[in-house]
């Protein structure tokens, strides 16, 4: 641990280099806000304090969509169309697949290639965490830090079929759901109620012999989003059709999303949601260390197999087994502190 | 509370009267289950452990809608043409506005007053408890209580407006959505992401001026469902339409939540579901306790609201915050267990 510290820079150094727009400062940064050693989680908080006033000034948009959608390729595209506009891009990924196979984080790289390459954008995928506030927690302080370093755009990338968009909706601004032109079985995977967070939908691969089928979704889908509750904001999610190979509704899209955000300026959404999002977040971060310490205590690991099954076979009332597991941690607790007394 | 302890009978011989159908037993059990004197608490989880056995007979049916839907009225005329059927109907009610306004639990009584007198129905209004686990929990457990008394249809109602029908999705086997026939306004209020929680929707008040209106908006929802992405269940939700001052469509609304019941129960879903259903239940009731113990702290209550405001104000990370705030418990916590020692 001693060894590892002796590498690291000064939290001003680091916040400097950040704020000036160092890519390496910022890389290595990050890598500290991933790290799990006690001395680089206060240094990674120290870091986010000082940079923590040169934030805000970028547009937060979550992007998600089942595999196959094309999430990689249109970023890839989109990306390039918003450097174009001499905006800085940083791209951030939160891929669950890279926990299994390990090989997803490689393959980002690569299929991002050509915008990985480009002096405007920064691309950085995320390192396989936790369940338990991992990967989304780094993710969000990751996006802090880019944002200090005076990207202009942050896409954030997620897969919609786990609990990581409600996640990603919690911390964007925008958040755009990437569809296939189809009968139906495009929508095979998504998780429910996930489109109903959408604020905007995209229907991909809109090119060829899809390009027909494309609009007849759109239609469909902008007919059905006029039945969905409308949103806090007032703002009505539109559908637009894409094609990453041949660049066409790229424009459509980036100027959705800029007039999304004229738009919840002025209303001063914006800025409230944003806040009510930094509430939110504390009290996420709170409930992770508290299940965090709870699931992984000894008599708690333990015994909760044994409950598990019990509760599942409707053999004990779960909250019974819940309160046996809440007894066993306490106990432990007491007893430890004893011992440290 | 010694006092109040003398009163209560045995385990066994609330069990006994609950299976038995004594009703006056379930009130009186049910109200142990609502009680937060500690020895009630050990009580409840002996009576919850030995009806349980004897739960699981019964159909969980969820109903939700914003206010101005209608739902009592529909409550009362569905459970009316239930009870018709020589189907046994508990109706249990969770209002979040009883907490603020006090009023509430009698105007339920009041308005659902004819299923209240008959015999084959049992309307039971929720306690105002608190907001962290408080109605939700009590909710469950007095559940699984009328399941053991032999009701075979229990109706839990909930207003369309806040988190708690998440919760009620988690411990129902059908969620129904009351809606109204409208251009859109009528889904003001509803939160995001219970259309797609719905395993069906009925439009209310088609009745009069509102027929015509009514089909219409049957046929447009429909539609949309078909774009909604399917449940695990492959359970496709129909629209349907009912009058409940004129009693009609609620025979159709009865054979699709009995279909379900059926097409699940050959599936293999139903099961599956509710086991994974009481393993959630049992997970939550963790957290929530976990969560309760937090925030009721001196020092964490102490420091929060000021905390809040630096981190609203971007003044400070949301995880500084949060451990700052973590690190104020354990403390607190830590020379609580020194002094006890």
């Amino acid at each position: 641990m001693r060894y590892k510290r002796k590498k690291r820079l000064s939290a001003q150094e680091y916040a400097d280099g950040i704020i000036s727009g160092d890519r390496i400062i910022l890389s290595r940064a990050i890598t500290i806000i991933e790290s799990k050693l006690p001395a680089d989680v206060i240094l990674a908080e120290e870091i986010l304090e000082l940079i923590l006033p040169h934030t805000g000034n970028t547009l937060r948009v979550g992007i998600t969509g089942v595999p196959g959608v094309g999430k990689s390729t249109f970023i890839e595209s989109f990306g390039k169309y918003i450097t174009s506009k001499e905006m800085q891009l940083a791209v951030l990924t939160i891929d669950p697949s890279s926990q299994i196979s390990g090989g997803s984080i490689l393959g980002d790289k690569t299929r991002m290639e050509e915008l990985s390459n480009d002096p405007l954008a920064y691309v950085r995928p995320s390192a396989a965490g936790s369940a338990l506030g991992g990967v989304n927690h780094k993710t969000r302080e990751t996006m802090l830090l880019c944002e200090a370093a005076g990207f202009d755009v942050i896409l954030i990338e997620t897969v919609g079929v786990g609990q990581s968009e409600t996640t990603v909706k919690g911390i964007v601004d925008f958040f755009l759901l990437l569809m296939l032109a189809g009968a139906g079985d495009e929508l095979q995977g998504i998780k429910r109620g996930i489109m109903e967070m959408a604020d905007a939908i995209a229907i991909t691969k809109c090119d060829g012999d899809n390009v027909h089928r494309g609009k007849l979704a759109r239609a469909s889908y902008q007919n059905a989003l006029h039945l969905f509750p409308p949103a806090e904001s007032g703002w009505a999610p539109k559908v637009m059709t894409c094609s990453s190979v041949q660049n066409e509704g790229l424009d459509e899209i980036l100027e959705n999303i800029l007039k999304f955000e004229k738009d919840m300026k002025e209303k001063g959404f914006f800025q409230s949601n944003r806040q009510s999002q930094n509430l939110h977040w504390m009290h996420e971060t709170i409930d992770n260390h508290l299940k965090r310490a709870f699931y992984t205590n000894g008599s708690v690991e333990g015994n909760l197999n044994h409950l598990e099954n019990q509760v599942i076979q409707n053999k004990l009332p779960a909250i019974a087994g819940a309160r046996k597991l809440l007894e066993l941690f306490n106990q432990t607790r007491t007893e430890n502190d004893k011992n440290m007394a």
